[in-house]
């Protein structure tokens, strides 16, 4: 097929989209469609920036509901081409474009502007020896910090988004105060925040977090979602979630 | 009743403990039991102090989970005289005392002491204009910021709590990031959230926070907790919840 490079295969995400992936390189997480579902989205007017945008999930899916244009922005230029086939597979290039670049560098401004939404599924784990990085240096920019904090990440989401936009990121509970603390940093109020379980009675090991740039304080806690039934299954409230129903 | 003053009642609490309220000043709400259950708690050495006491109603619940003393500090001379009858009615007085005072005094601390947890209820609402209070002025201090933000309040835990020792509060969700900064702020890390929310599919109305002085980063977000049921009774892991089964 032509669209695919060595090593990578077609999956099959949801509503006739479809992504390209690699297990050797990346392959989406639920994380990120939670995320795309969670936030709030501009629908016929505006525009979106993902930022660390990997192979392209949270866009792609984001496409679903609204007619805007979708940046996303990656680091690694394997993945940005990933990303790139899969909008063309999907008859989505005119939608959205992804651009290789480092969201640290605030010149990046200039060449993308600023948006009405800017989504983040930042890498999760805060940075520590050398020695924890996973080999696979694909697996270790998606994961750690190595290019880029957790800080960084909010701060560039505050620059690229409009006063009265919204910024929506995932991350582990572990960083949640840590989370919320550089939000507000970054003039980015906490707005909406939604706990995901992986199964009823464990503690929660998502969690979805909006904010909104020079808002008002006052944060709502939107009802919990449980990904997992008792016996291992889908539950039908994730999976409606999840397909947008 | 020798217990009682005017206008004043004997309400039942749980597992033989009853308290003294009234409804022109003051009456316990779920979220003082739920803290009292949700905390951490010291067993058979230590102690606790509870800020913003009311009539009791924290120290009474905490006193049927550990054998410590523990410390109410009451501003409001009728409220902690009606905490000081329960604990009289409940045959508690050898473990627990109710103190005249306002936490927002540094030297209370030399009065007191230090504790292993620290508790509190603290004010819901930010202040605002005058005209926003409640014509009750016991009303009007339980539930406003009157006599202490809730940055006061977090300041006087901090002070009030021993390094490594933990403080628990409840709030509405709408002040959780704000909450969490100010706990940050003063050197409480803060460790547990748990979300309580009315009925299923309704947002959180009340969360419950859990920091250690001096602790680590990361934060655990437990189990959410539904209060009723879709038809209005109290679901059965409420009531587990609160009787602290």
């Amino acid at each position: 097929m032509p669209y695919l490079s060595e090593g990578e295969r077609l999956d099959y995400i949801m509503e006739g989209l479809h992504i390209i992936q690699s297990k050797d390189v990346f392959a989406f997480s639920i994380d990120a469609v939670l995320l795309a579902r969670f936030t709030y989205i501009p629908i016929t007017k505006g525009n979106i920036i993902d930022l660390c945008s990997g192979n392209g999930i949270i866009p792609l899916v984001l496409s679903t509901r609204s007619c805007v244009p979708i940046t996303g922005i990656e680091l690694q230029p394997r993945l940005a081409d990933m990303a790139r086939r899969s909008a063309q597979y999907n008859n989505l290039d005119h939608k959205l474009r992804f651009i290789e670049g480092d969201v640290r560098r605030k010149n990046i401004i200039e060449n993308i502007g600023q948006a009405d939404l800017v989504t983040c599924n930042p890498p999760y784990f805060a940075t520590s020896g050398e020695n924890e990085w996973n080999d696979n240096p694909y697996f270790t920019n998606a994961r750690h910090e190595r290019n880029g904090t957790l800080t960084d990440m909010v701060e560039a989401a505050s620059r690229l988004v409009k006063q009265k936009g919204k910024v929506s990121m995932v991350l582990r509970p572990e960083r949640l105060s840590e989370l919320m603390e550089v939000y507000r940093k970054y003039r980015l109020e906490p707005k909406r925040l939604k706990c995901i379980y992986p199964k009823k009675g464990k503690d929660s090991n998502i969690v979805l977090l909006e904010g909104i740039k020079d808002g008002k304080p006052g944060l709502t806690c939107l009802p919990p979602l449980t990904v997992y039934t008792d016996d291992g299954k889908y539950t039908e409230e994730f999976r409606k979630y999840y397909e947008g129903r």
